[in-house]
């Protein structure tokens, strides 16, 4: 089978032999999308080699432990922990200090014909989210996780900085819990997405009489500088929500911090199955945000494209 | 009369006049507390200018508006807000943008025959506590103030990184909530305070097999090295309780709290009154943190001596 395949910082589409079940399930992907996490992982970040990709939609093609859900359409939580740890056995194996990560470490993902997960990690997606709506479950679920981390309701006033896929989902779900939203970015042409759906949005250049006016800033643009301006904004006694990997030990101001007693959380993924439901709902319009569909086989330059200033979501299809 | 002041980095004791009331209170200082704070805005630290210090205990000379309270004995909430903003109206006058704070910011402070706070800053004594309890007041607080922004239950395993006069505070008042608590320092003898009521005591360069192992780190020592070491020792989704100001901007690694979703939580004053409770109540003894009192005319060698390794608090007695 085809896969888009990291060997040493070096990406190529490669044929490899389908993957083995091993107890788990096989699943057939319909499509897959390209994360920024995919690009960090060809220039190094993680130090993986194998094929990447972790955001998809398939058919489950094979599950010896659960024969019902063979072809059904699915998402999948990326994490697979040990399931024998104290993280695990308390139900949370996105920490087991042992998981495997779909694409990101120790699992192969993807952006392939097919990959293997634990059946426990599958979700069923409805007839009525389309294969590019349910594409969006992982990052979807990231950014709609926010609200089990962090207290966000009608009054809390929330900025996101940073208006890239990542950003604009942290907004577009933010939104749904209060209208005091204001994304801040520097690409009109990302934050037309956002304006669409009556989301207030500021250029950076302009974000300074802003600064700490929000109860809630979620950093989702994954630069060092990014934080900075997060700790701009923020209230005291505030929130910092820091979303987005980024490479580097960035400088900040610990001084304000302590004086202003604010908060930062670090938060990474999130549960699958409350995305798929928002899917469901129609609440929300994920599809604005692909800007292109690739053939895997042409994976490498879909992974070109989807690097390239202004271009949102790009997906593969096997 | 006396007050122990800096000018432009430099420290004397001078005679000055005794600050008019103008609606707050006169207060007698009876003994007040050298802060490391204090040290720190010696070397330029907020760029104060005044007489500094900020922790006392005293007995109130005049007050206008309370006549009732003329003659008790009293310590001090140190911000003073604007009574106005937004956040005063809250209640939350610590976080008032146009708020002064003794002997730190806007105000002239306790290491001084006389100083000047609002009645509703005051709090009265009980008869029981003594005069060197009661100087503990305001840094107990501080300590004491984690359990409101972070839950510590009696399962929650807590590490303490620091063993100076905070550290070993933060350490006593967090014993009262969990068992399950251990302190991260480097001098036996400031750390065997601790290990006298019963905290499990590590030095710093053995707490490698510790790592991850905390749901809470409470970071006093006041060193960028501190943070480092509160983010090798916290567990995944555990909290870093980020309890000194220091100056510099320390750099940290931005994704391993992401990737393991650490929160990291300010925290600088803490309630006035549940300290003087705690202080009444005799659960702790704060008297073994005293290493030497100094008259207020020789307040100048007793900073260069709290200045000094080992030395823990030092009292000032106008």
């Amino acid at each position: 089978m085809k896969a888009l395949r990291v060997n040493n910082n070096r990406v190529a589409v490669e044929d490899i032999s389908r993957p083995e079940a091993e107890g788990e399930c096989l699943v057939r992907v319909e499509l897959s999308g390209i994360c920024n996490t995919d690009l960090e992982i060809v220039r190094g970040y993680a130090g993986f080699n194998g094929t990447i990709g972790h955001e998809f939609v398939g058919v489950v093609e094979t599950c010896d432990s659960h024969p019902e859900i063979v072809g059904k359409r699915v998402v999948g939580e990326i994490n697979a922990g040990c399931g024998k740890c104290d993280r695990c056995m308390a139900g949370d194996s996105r920490h087991c200090p042992a998981r495997t990560v779909l694409g990101i470490h120790g699992r192969d993902g993807a952006h392939a014909e097919f990959l293997r997960l634990p059946a426990s990690n599958l979700v069923a997606v409805p007839r009525t989210v389309s294969d590019i709506e349910a594409v969006f479950a992982e990052p979807l679920a990231a950014a709609y996780g926010i609200g089990e981390q962090v207290a966000i309701g009608a009054e809390t006033r929330v900025a996101v900085v940073g208006d890239g896929k990542l950003g604009l989902l942290c907004a577009m779900t933010a939104e749904l819990l209060t209208k005091e939203i204001v994304l801040i970015g520097k690409h009109p042409e990302k934050m037309s997405i956002a304006e669409n759906v009556g989301i207030e949005t500021v250029q950076l250049e302009n974000a300074n009489p802003l600064a700490k006016s929000f109860d809630v800033v979620i950093e989702a643009s994954g630069s060092e500088s990014g934080f900075a301006t997060a700790l701009d904004l923020v209230k005291p006694r505030g929130k910092i929500v820091l979303k987005s990997t980024f490479q580097g030990t960035p400088t900040w101001d610990a001084a304000r911090v302590v004086i202003d007693e604010i908060s930062i959380v670090g938060s990474r993924c999130g549960r699958l199955a409350p995305a798929v439901e928002l899917l469901a709902s129609k609440k929300l319009n994920v599809e604005d945000l692909v800007s292109d569909e690739f053939n895997l086989a042409d994976g490498v330059a879909g992974l070109e494209h989807a690097g390239r200033r202004g271009v949102l979501k790009v997906l593969l299809r096997p």
